[in-house]
């Protein structure tokens, strides 16, 4: 609300596609939630000058700068939000979490695992001088899966007997589709593995309440050289355009993503991440089974959760399809009447709710800097699964 | 069963599509269920003797004739099933009840309400000498079909309150498909009202438990003119043809039929037939609802029955997609294990079992010639609203 | 963008549900969408002080007032947003419209025919003087509804045949509901059919560029009393609850709406609108037949267009779940990347871009107001009819 | 047809399950498609004589044994259909191989390798004597896979990238339902691999047209116990019931199997089999995606194939949901009209077909004894991955 006595100074670091969805997110998040500090769209940094001052002004942040230790040299920043490319993460938020600012950092975590340890153990001390830390997960913050949740953990699908996850996408189906910095390993870190499978390990984890102990996975890469992008510079633009003739480069991230897990509690998951499956645009799809009923959620059709309750009268058994649009969903009474459709980015103002109340409460945001962390293990595991032809391979 | 004492001799009058559906339902029928009787197929009757041996040879019947009055006279004969076009449906009837045969007859009843009237009276006069007779209305027969109809008998979804039924087909698209005696008044005696509306009517009545009382409707006919067929004659089949210039003809019938009804109760239902819905290759739809819960049916996926449950926590409702294939749902444990598929024409096994049952229990098979009376009724009343206006006109 | 020169300062009348909806398009629109001029929420009217400040700084206007005609005699305020119930709509548009504002009034336009017709008339003669009125018919906005009316004139679907519409919620299930004035005629001047009619209306006229001409229809009212809510004065809250053996009032509107209606192309369609259909919380669902394919849309998954292409060559025709969320859709590549789905407020946001746009550049806005009185008169004659036992009844 | 010349008699060893699509499909196949020979239904073998004699009146076979080598000794038989367990169909399918017999025998072929070795080497052994095999798996025969293994063989999706196969039931959740012979490796020799597995195996191979090369998985017995059945006998059935505290005993095969397979040409698939999936009663789920399309199948809803064009235009892209029931589809003129359901048991009647044809053409009927071998082998590599932690292995 506007009049919460205490305003929160937020700076943004990067402003890509997840800068526009944070922006989103700190913007409305105040409107349709009770917040008990209010925040302030203070700072956003970008390494170019005129187009991070177009971007601050398309999204309504008060100042701009081309230099990211300003956002934790300034004392009246209270919160650094990192949206950058993995490889800079852990050095921001090093250094914010240092400066004694909150810390709110996209997905995942790092580009390694050392540097996940680094972050998350800066994050416990930071704690102390009351500096909390958030990883950005933020499908958990849709109602399906709070939802979803909620369920296992009331016991209304008994024991989790069996996961199956799934993030399918098509965006490389092309194969003539440019190579990015994306697609090469220096700079990515990693493929599609980090980027779809950190989000379903991470979701299949919070929905289920357990963790996974032990992966066996294969990694791929099944269009292995793409057109090298023409340069922005002296040539004109001329080279490596599609279909000009241009040289190819390889592709060194892997595009499928493949691996079993099995959690703590003994339970076998599937894990799938692709960006070959055609057709499927975000196919973000989670299946739990249990001994006494099952869950199943695809984010392309993010409004709703199908229940099974195995315990219902033998002749009305199927699977509910729950609309999760209702007052009684999680986050759903600030927002419309019942059965009005939410959308991707509402994710993100749910997240700025939770971490804004974390913060004001002094309590733990979840998940945690150590949560991200876990999931940098699991795809440090599977990594090591697949250039040991698959075999189990405990994580951490 | 095989060794059940007694046979029941069927003939069969007619061979087109509805005659290889009751000719599969004759033989398998006992094949899955314990009948009380034994069926054989005793004689098919159709016009072209040459046409009506190879369907006899192809389905199984024991022996042909050309002339209906046939299996009338003969003493040996317990069942005429008359799968004939509308036209012939009274005459057919009349003389079987009035032999003391079981007969079952295709939907609808007859062309006319004066027709089905008479039928009705002569079905009820012959219960006395020990005739059955049977309106084949096979949608009921499939397990959502009698499963909605417990629900809703049950009190599951509470009192009725609204009713939605259409039939969409789209065979009727093509505006070049060629005029056929089906589309004609005087052969036919109706178009999509007769054809697809009356399955609607009989089907909600049926699940609802609740009659007609009063419609308000429209007929329409979209594609007004199509091309005459080629003869098989003298011209050689030059005439009438797609694309080749030949002339059209006056479709005379409906092909769209919307009206709205009200039940003895009170309550408002829609129906909609069309044989214009581009894409529906056989979308019978009914949705009921009432004040504790719903249903809703589609037969493009006729294993499935949806079921809301108003009274369920509020977290949890949502349609639960009941797959109707588990030994607890009507017909299902006769089949196949939990989970596999029926198809379109097991409704029509399912026919032939509850007739057969009813013939050796000796009570009324359902639904009766008096039913199928009350349909042809409906028909009428919409025919006749049509024709001033759409006001709303009581049935009979 | 935030460096569009002239500003465009606004005023909001009401701050229901539909307040928080406009305030948030008018806050979120500029954000994604280059607008020519940039938006000031400048003040919010409503009758109560406290409630109007509280939303205010909730929403983020600058200033508040509780007198509607204050935002209509400033010089600085250029935009009249009106979201206040249906009685109070044509007052203030012809006020708004006498003093050169640009106005948007929600739907239904006005309560009667005769407030439209004032509206419009005031609307026409405002563009004289630059002023221009817009309706606000958001669902018009979705990318699938655009896609769907781009579709139809392209010719995919060929030439519209068959119309099917209907706008099915289940808020009035509970019979002991409480009685509101939004039940009451005298306050809500309609029902169901001015709520939820008026959208189907309005998007089945949209989609297919055919208006309708006649109309034959039933009004219907399922649960006739209500409890009379409990006064919020001096009996102490005691009277009318539910479950307190309150008294209960008359319902005078109606709850169920079904109409059939015929554009002046000849085509038939069906409309029914229902309060009462347990389980649908926003079921506006349309599907449009065509002589070359059809279309289908339900607003619970609003972000998929049903395409059939009868075209196609015969064992690949099915209908194509288009998800309509790629960049080449409509308003998307302002939003996220492909397949991140939109909810029910970015119609609102698209609203306002389309009427700035319009504003900016000179042209009529659509739906104009012409265009909500053509609705009103489409409902109009739908009452006429159900009183006169649902015969066909003209438009106007 | 009846009328075809020659007979074509047929015994059918086993009369269980199996035993009962198996006969419906020699009783209905003749009806619907006209043979080259005329089946028979002349012999049934059972253990039990009461029981088979029973079956065989039930089912309309003309004679019985106990002795399946009387089947095998008799010069009038022409056909050994095996439907025993699978520890006996080496046994069985070798002699009537060896008696010049044609055999079609169920899924899979064996129990071990080295029983579908011989198997197969005697199959090839008795072409030259004019006898053909075939292995039972139906699920090739509805025409939803054999149109998608024709859109693919057409380079409909192009290149083939990514499979995704899993056969999902959960008629083992209740962790109380007893322990079966089933479930006892020393009697069924494998659990959920063999049954599920193999079918998703054999149709994603038929499908894509590609074989598996090597495998990395994982099996599992998720409910290690159940409750020992009542023993027939003298303790009259008292023992090992459900709640009374009888004995548990181990179950000894996996009740859940993963694995991830490379096919020769490079492919990946994932495939998983489960009886522990809570809800899924017959999901047997394909997903083929490939260069320039997609197709998704899933046999609870088996009348439909999903299909993908990446070529079209980009704002009509999205999965087309044929209806598998035209006449332009795959075996489908023979039954309905267009848009009536086909169920499970028709993929049967359609193997009958097939199988006859082949005979009576002196071709080879696929699957072969030798397709059915490799499958054994990919069933047998899985096993070993998984007992060497997951590790890849090769295929035979």
């Amino acid at each position: 609300m506007m009049d919460a006595e205490k305003p929160l100074r937020v700076a943004l670091i990067g402003h890509g596609f997840m800068g526009a969805a944070h922006s989103q997110a700190w913007r409305v998040a105040p409107r349709f939630f009770d917040l008990a500090l209010q925040p302030r769209m203070a700072l956003l940094v970008g390494r170019d000058a005129d187009r991070t001052s177009a971007a601050a002004r398309k999204w309504g942040w008060e100042e701009t700068s081309t230099d990211w230790e300003e956002a934790v040299r300034r004392e009246d920043i209270d919160v650094v939000d990192i949206v950058t490319p993995g490889a800079s993460h852990a050095e921001i938020a090093l250094a914010a979490l240092a400066a004694g600012k909150h810390v709110l950092c996209e997905k995942p975590l790092a580009n390694t695992v050392e540097e996940a340890q680094a972050m998350a153990d800066a994050a416990a001390r930071a704690v102390s001088g009351g500096a909390r830390a958030m990883v950005g997960f933020t499908y958990r913050r849709l109602p399906a899966s709070v939802h979803a949740r909620n369920l296992v953990a009331e016991g209304a699908i008994g024991d989790v007997r069996q996961v199956r996850a799934a993030y399918l996408q098509d965006w490389l189906v092309d194969a003539d589709a440019p190579l990015s910095w994306r697609l090469e390993q220096d700079q990515a870190g990693s493929g599609v593995l980090g980027d779809l499978g950190a989000h379903i390990i991470d979701l299949a984890q919070y929905v289920t309440g357990a963790r996974l102990g032990e992966v066996a996975g294969t990694l791929e890469t099944v269009v292995e050289s793409r057109p090298l992008p023409a340069s922005s510079g002296a040539d004109g633009g001329l080279g490596g355009q599609r279909g000009t003739g241009g040289e190819r480069g390889a592709v060194t991230v892997d595009d499928v993503a493949l691996f079993t897990g099995r959690f703590g509690n003994g339970v076998l998951g599937t894990f799938e991440a692709s960006r070959m499956a055609t057709g499927r645009k975000n196919a973000l799809r989670l299946e739990v089974y249990g001994s006494r009923g099952a869950l199943a959620f695809d984010l392309e059709e993010l409004n709703f959760l199908d229940f099974y309750d195995y315990t219902a009268p033998a002749d009305r058994q199927g699977f509910t399809r729950i609309m999760v649009t209702e007052p009684v969903h999680p986050y759903v009474d600030a927002w419309w009447p019942a059965g009005h459709s939410l959308g991707y980015e509402h994710g993100f103002v749910h997240q700025v709710r939770d971490f804004v109340d974390a913060i004001a409460s002094g309590s733990q945001p979840s998940p945690s800097f150590a949560d991200g962390l876990q999931v940098q293990q699991v795809l440090d595991a599977v990594t090591r699964s697949s250039g040991k032809s698959s075999a189990w391979t405990p994580v951490q």
